[in-house]
């Protein structure tokens, strides 16, 4: 038995008593005769003391103790002269008479503190130093506890887990598998899935009724800060539902997850937003609701006055900043520059003050009189010392996400983005299809087995573009947390879907034919989502990047730099799968 | 909304209700005018009337029901006149107003019934329609309730569930890893990990102090009943404990799981049994307790008497199955058989019955007097009516196993080995090492990071064969279901450790440096354990193979037959990855 206690749960009722205690020393100091060193676990820091006066020899011991070694000591709780009200075992410290040195250290590359010393790469590469770093370490206790509630909501609505295949078969459609060759069947490749989708879809065939899966799921993308090759997603799907059931049932797993892992009581339902409405107002399929600057469209206001730029514009549109009017000539030409930055691809941008007499002052003031702007002002609903910023350009949708970016730039610098306040929305009426200019069809905004809305059904064989889809986005601050749809469980509408997708029959049932087969036996009504577990624990943490929810993430270029993965094999295993690497110089 | 009610909670209590329904038609039949359909889904069965005289459209309608026909219906919950105890709605029945086809169904190729005319082969191709037999269903709904259980037990004791990465490094150590081809490092591979281990410890050098995760592992290897490529672990690591603390909290899960899901309340300790005494009274390292005839070593009573077979063997012992003389001359004959067959590979096996005189009579009475018969008897304790079994050979270890095998083929037959009946036993001490006749060298008989017992760490210089480790296995039935080790945290044992198994230290740098290296920044003593889920559930599902407690499970050749998985890919994939397939024909 190393310990008796943790390091976290002495309290002043524990004075007196013997204990036996494990853990890493997080520093030490010796002061007038005394040796004091923090002891840290996973539960928390005590304070040893070793008393020169009491047991000089083990005082001497205690001096040798460098950081982060690993030591088990006995000691007496007693009460501490000057106690700390900022730790939870503040009240208390031992004095140590026995110290077994149960593991050295050699000196960490970096500081194992909150607000280490250690850059990004040193971290990643000495995980398992910076996990013992309690802000790190808190990410994960969440993210255990949020997957555990999960669970317990799911499994309370009569939903079982089932745990579906990690080596399926490869599907082009979508993005990009990750496969596996097969031994047993030489030149033959299994593929991680991207999602457990058809398979989840099979077992409401089976008759399973409610499923769901706390499940890792693969994508071998370009990667960003929010995308990781391996991810994991909370997915579920439900028979004999419609729309509504799910939103509800879902709905209340959000609510059920505020409540015990942030302790915030939602009472009402979530807002909802077509998805043409939040393009229209948002610019964007997930809006950060957390703050107003609805898009203002200036089309009927601002076009034929002289303004080239307006008068040759598709779309005008803006948004009003409150009481930002204070904003530099800097600082504006800043928020210029932002827009113009090729990733987000303005050509410029115009802004406007409301003054304090209520007067308007634009950056176009030649070619706009006061009545004009006024006019302006009172489309955004105005005040004195608001600021308006417009854009415009010859393509509406793409002007809308410029102006998306735009919104959450000057709400980032006014402090809007607060990450202790939470905004829910569910996002529908998604269309079916969007337009790829690379493929040259439409591809599913969903996936292939998204159903469309009944009343849109007639409209697949006359207008496909404009159908839209019983899907649903859940998004929170901005972040698409989840996502699903009610699914086809009819084979002649999946077989006309595939159709407009532009598979031939014979590629359809090459691809999705068990599907396609099982849906011949009696396939429910059916519909699910899935949530992704990442994000989501992010939100909740408040972290920028998905990678500091994650034991051990992968970098940019999908490498483990801990485990220095991925990495060559031996020929002989190559042999065994009958593989040849081509010579990658060529 | 598709239904008020499942069709498995309608009761006497509900008579006079209006409902709506959906699901699956099981099966129908007529009987005077009045059509009676089984309707079913995951929650039960509910019998619905359509009555001709009521409603003869609607009775017309339901004539036209095939099996497995989707439907809704609406109708009133009324009493039957004869009711069926036997069915949990036996109660009631549902007079049909109202009648909706969700989806039609072609015929089946083999009966939805729990005595399914399918046979293996046609059931795996279809599973979602084998998923829908209520014997199949009840196997995952016991997984899904025992992964719960685990989690629950291992949440209150403080365990953080951690998901560790899938696509890691290869680890040749050991059986053979899936590869992953990388995109983005061309010519180097992930592996699917055989297990978390190395990440397992590097969490508890990171003072995460009680890991687990129930995880999915792959192993590349020939398969068999109770192997499948992909299975799934209840893996589990703590810091600051000795083996003692590892069995005390895994019993404590054991009996948790007991209860819960099987009802079966365990008050006293599991048995513990070395590794040696395992062997040697069993022939196994998981001997099944259900049952006694422990093995008799026979060399002193029946060595020396002319009977040259024992006379020249290495070892002579033999199991007594009480009350079986009655055994035949013709079943004698067969266990021969048994015992010789190549996979068991005895030469010969001697029997020998004692008599209701107390006279033992055998199948070498010729070499043998009635009074070394009778000392025989006597060291097995048996008695009239009693038969004895005897297997010698020239390699006292192989042919121990061959006795395993009897006593198990003769507990079959005897009918002793109740599935509802469960015997639960620690195995402890294990060697360390075993040799491996194929590698020429020592192999790790746990993995390379289990810790020796202290008392036996100087023999690693002197005698490492007799080496004894600190780990330990749990075995219900004959069933190794979880096993484990104290590792070593100690980075210079387990440099020597790695040298005894044949690494140099530059092949150990290369393949363990990562786990080296962090040994070298405070490792805390730490232990752990790993279960078989799929061999868990199997158990309490008393089912033969693991196969059935699997959803979507693969065949003996890896192949997904539903999926039809593996496949081959695209040439564009294998141009991404730098990869050619060889000329297999080859």
């Amino acid at each position: 038995m190393y310990r008796t206690k943790t390091c976290g749960e002495l309290r002043a009722a524990n004075i007196g008593e013997t204990v036996v205690l494990s853990g890493w020393v997080q520093k030490s100091r010796e002061l007038g005769g005394m040796t004091f060193v923090d002891l840290r676990d996973r539960y928390g820091i005590t304070q040893l003391v070793f008393d020169e006066n009491q047991n000089a020899a083990l005082c001497e011991e205690a001096k040798k103790l460098g950081r982060e070694f690993v030591i088990q000591i006995e000691g007496k709780v007693v009460e501490r002269s000057s106690k700390n009200p900022k730790m939870d075992t503040g009240d208390i410290e031992i004095i140590v008479s026995k110290l077994t040195v149960l593991n050295t250290s050699e000196i960490p590359p970096f500081t194992i503190q909150d607000d280490t010393d250690g850059g990004d790469d040193l971290r990643m590469k000495y995980r398992y130093l910076d996990l013992r770093r309690q802000c790190v370490r808190k990410n994960l206790e969440l993210r255990h506890k949020m997957a555990f509630e999960v669970r317990r909501y799911l499994d309370e609505h009569g939903f079982l887990e089932v745990e579906t295949p990690v080596l399926i078969g490869s599907t082009p459609e979508g993005a990009r598998d990750f496969v596996v060759p097969s031994r047993m069947n030489p030149g033959q490749f299994y593929a991680l899935p991207q999602s457990p989708q058809t398979l989840k879809q099979l077992l409401m065939v089976a008759g399973f009724d409610r499923y769901f899966q706390i499940v890792k799921c693969f994508r071998d993308e370009d990667l960003r800060a929010d995308r990781q090759p391996e991810f994991t997603q909370i997915d579920c799907e439900m028979s004999f539902v419609e729309q509504e059931d799910i939103i509800t049932l879902f709905e209340g797993m959000a609510k059920h997850l505020f409540k015990t892992i942030r302790n915030i009581d939602i009472k009402e339902a979530f807002p909802r937003m077509t998805w043409h409405d939040a393009m229209k107002y948002y610019g964007s399929d997930k809006p950060d609701l957390r703050f107003d600057m609805k898009f203002v469209e200036l089309m009927d206001v601002l076009k034929g006055y002289g303004f080239g730029v307006f008068d040759n514009a598709e779309y005008i549109g803006g948004i009003c900043a409150k009481g930002a009017a204070t904003y530099t000539r800097k600082q504006l030409d800043q928020l210029t520059e932002f827009v113009k930055r090729p990733q987000i691809g303005a050509k410029g941008m115009v802004y406007a003050r409301v003054e304090a007499d209520g007067n308007v002052k634009s950056s176009v003031d030649k070619f706009y009189s006061q009545d004009v702007l006024q006019k302006m002002k009172a489309a955004f609903g105005a005040e004195a010392g608001d600021l308006i910023l417009i854009l415009s350009g010859d393509d509406t949708m793409k002007t809308r996400k410029q102006l998306c970016e735009l919104r959450l730039e000057v709400a980032n610098q006014l402090g809007l983005r607060d990450k202790d306040k939470f905004a829910c929305l569910w996002v529908v009426d998604f269309p079916m299809y969007e337009w790829s200019e690379e493929e040259g069809r439409l591809m599913a905004m969903h996936h292939p087995f998204t159903s469309p809305k009944p009343e849109d059904v007639p409209l697949l064989d006359t207008d496909p573009a404009s159908v839209r889809a019983n899907a649903y986005d859940m998004v929170i601050n901005g972040v698409e947390v989840g996502g699903g749809s009610i699914r086809i469980h009819d084979s002649q509408l999946q077989a006309k879907i595939f159709k407009i997708l532009g598979f031939t029959p014979e590629k359809a049932q090459e691809q999705f034919g068990f599907l396609m087969n099982a849906f011949k036996y009696g396939a429910p009504p059916h519909g699910g989502l899935a949530y992704g577990l990442d994000r989501w624990v992010s939100l909740f943490a408040g972290l920028d990047s998905i990678r500091d929810c994650i034991a051990f993430p992968k970098n940019n270029s999908g490498r483990d730099v801990m485990l220095d993965a991925p990495s060559v094999i031996d020929q002989k295993q190559l042999d065994e799968l009958f593989l040849e690497v081509k010579d990658i110089e060529k």
